[in-house]
């Protein structure tokens, strides 16, 4: 048997969505042409200044890798940071990873800390309970100014696949709907985030990953709390299992309705706080700041 | 304890997603409340020609009976329809309660049938597999057919929020976005439909039907083939438990995505055989009239 791509050298890997069959080195091809399409939507990273967030886990190290492979040939400047929110017994660990990828890469390495930024770690903000929001909102909102204060073109994530089709059907069934819809532009205060795994399966990345001996940190993180993330998620694999393209639907289906806007109707506003967008009066993390300055000082 | 509306009678039902104990008389008149403002998102029936589809189970009937009520008040001239795709043991029992609620009623009741309509019954064409999309494509193309040739203003049908919510992740999973987003207005030959139950959740139809004493028939279609369907149906299901809005949520959201499009620029074209509205060049209904005909012709 052979590769359905090459027809040459001998399949390691049956991509079910496609019905065929890949040797490793067709696969690792389709993954980084899959990146770079990805990025070509943005109009591509030649010349462009990107800051890669990375974790040291599966996704954003190999998202990393990627943007380096793709940087080396386009006089892209990279630069990575990790944002350390102060979890004990994880957080350290995954940052060596990331720390020992982007040393072998050459690539600058900034870590920030909750601690240093806004003064309290997550091990303390998550006596707050709802850990997840916390962090979340503080860590976009660290990464936002981080990138527009070093004058950054891009902020490069690792979503995958799952990743996307869980944030979109998350947000449908809470009626997020400005989230979904919201534009990434620096006009409006948000730069722009690419994401090259977007069109790329989780086992396709942990393949990747295994294949390049891409180093990272398989640790979860402590607070995980994902009731709700984490039924959608099992979902989402049931469903797959019985459909392989049922997550290329929900996120092409999505994609096709952000095209359907010409203009981008959904307006944000400036936080009356810290001026960030915002499509409220004060923005979430500066609410929610309020809340842990109140707990914590 | 009372009623969380009126305050004065006795609670029989806890609506969780509005997180208010109801009495009878409160539940039965929200339910008619929603179906009156659905009703009003399309302009009104008043002085409209309605077909009602009845297929005689519990979401049909519910439904015929409140358009019904507001017919009374508002002279919409009501007129239903069943379709007997021709399955034993099954869609005459059902006919039978369509025909006690019209009678009951005091509304004309018509019945077309594949085997004369098409020349083949469902019963025959299961054999060819695939019997959902059969049956849902060549009853969509009667229905409309029939309402065109009556001058009928509106399609009035039973979906409820369960089968809303359920549709739309369908599509979604599954691409259909065109689907999704189509218009229906009589200039692109698609009657408008109306779903007066669309914002009522499955178990208060049930409820609805039961607390007015409406006739229904509680049978399932012997080929229901719902692998696809009822995993989403029960993905649903599982997560309105844990978040009783999620539903409302979905349906809500794809509201807002279908508003955003100033212009309905998903252009139909005319079916080449049939001249129906077609997003393809043949419509689904020829092309599956194409497949029966050479079987059974």
């Amino acid at each position: 048997m052979k590769c359905d791509r090459c027809r040459r050298s001998e399949p390691v890997y049956f991509r079910e969505y496609e019905g065929r069959s890949l040797c490793k080195r067709c696969f690792l091809q389709t993954i980084e042409k899959r990146a770079r399409e990805e990025i070509r939507r943005y109009g591509g990273i030649s010349g462009k200044k990107v800051l890669v967030a990375v974790s040291g886990g599966k996704d954003s190290n190999a998202a990393l890798y990627i943007l380096w492979k793709i940087a080396k040939r386009s006089r892209a400047e990279l630069q990575t940071i990790s944002i350390d929110e102060g979890i004990k017994g994880y957080r350290k660990k995954s940052l060596t990873k990331a720390e020992e990828l982007c040393e072998s890469l050459g690539i600058e390495h900034q870590v920030i800390s909750f601690k240093e930024e806004i003064g309290v770690t997550m091990d303390q903000i998550s006596e707050l309970g709802s850990p997840c929001t916390y962090c979340g909102v503080l860590r976009r909102k660290l990464l936002n100014e981080y990138a527009l204060k070093g004058g950054f073109d891009f902020v490069a994530t690792g979503h995958n696949l799952d990743d996307e089709a869980q944030s979109i059907l998350m947000n449908l069934m809470r009626g997020n709907i400005k989230r979904l819809l919201r534009e990434e532009n620096p006009k409006n205060g948000l730069v722009p985030r690419i994401k090259p795994l977007r069109l790329v399966p989780e086992e396709e990345v942990v393949m990747y990953s295994e294949f390049r001996g891409i180093p990272y940190y398989q640790g979860e993180c402590p607070y995980v709390e994902m009731a709700f993330r984490k039924r959608i998620r099992d979902f989402l694999r049931e469903m797959k299992k019985e459909s392989p393209g049922v997550l290329f639907n929900l996120v092409r289906s999505w994609e096709k309705v952000r095209n359907l806007k010409s203009k981008p109707d959904i307006k944000l506003n400036k936080c009356e706080i810290c001026g960030s967008p915002t499509s409220r009066e004060i923005c979430k993390a500066c609410e929610l700041m309020d809340i842990i300055s109140l707990e914590f000082t």
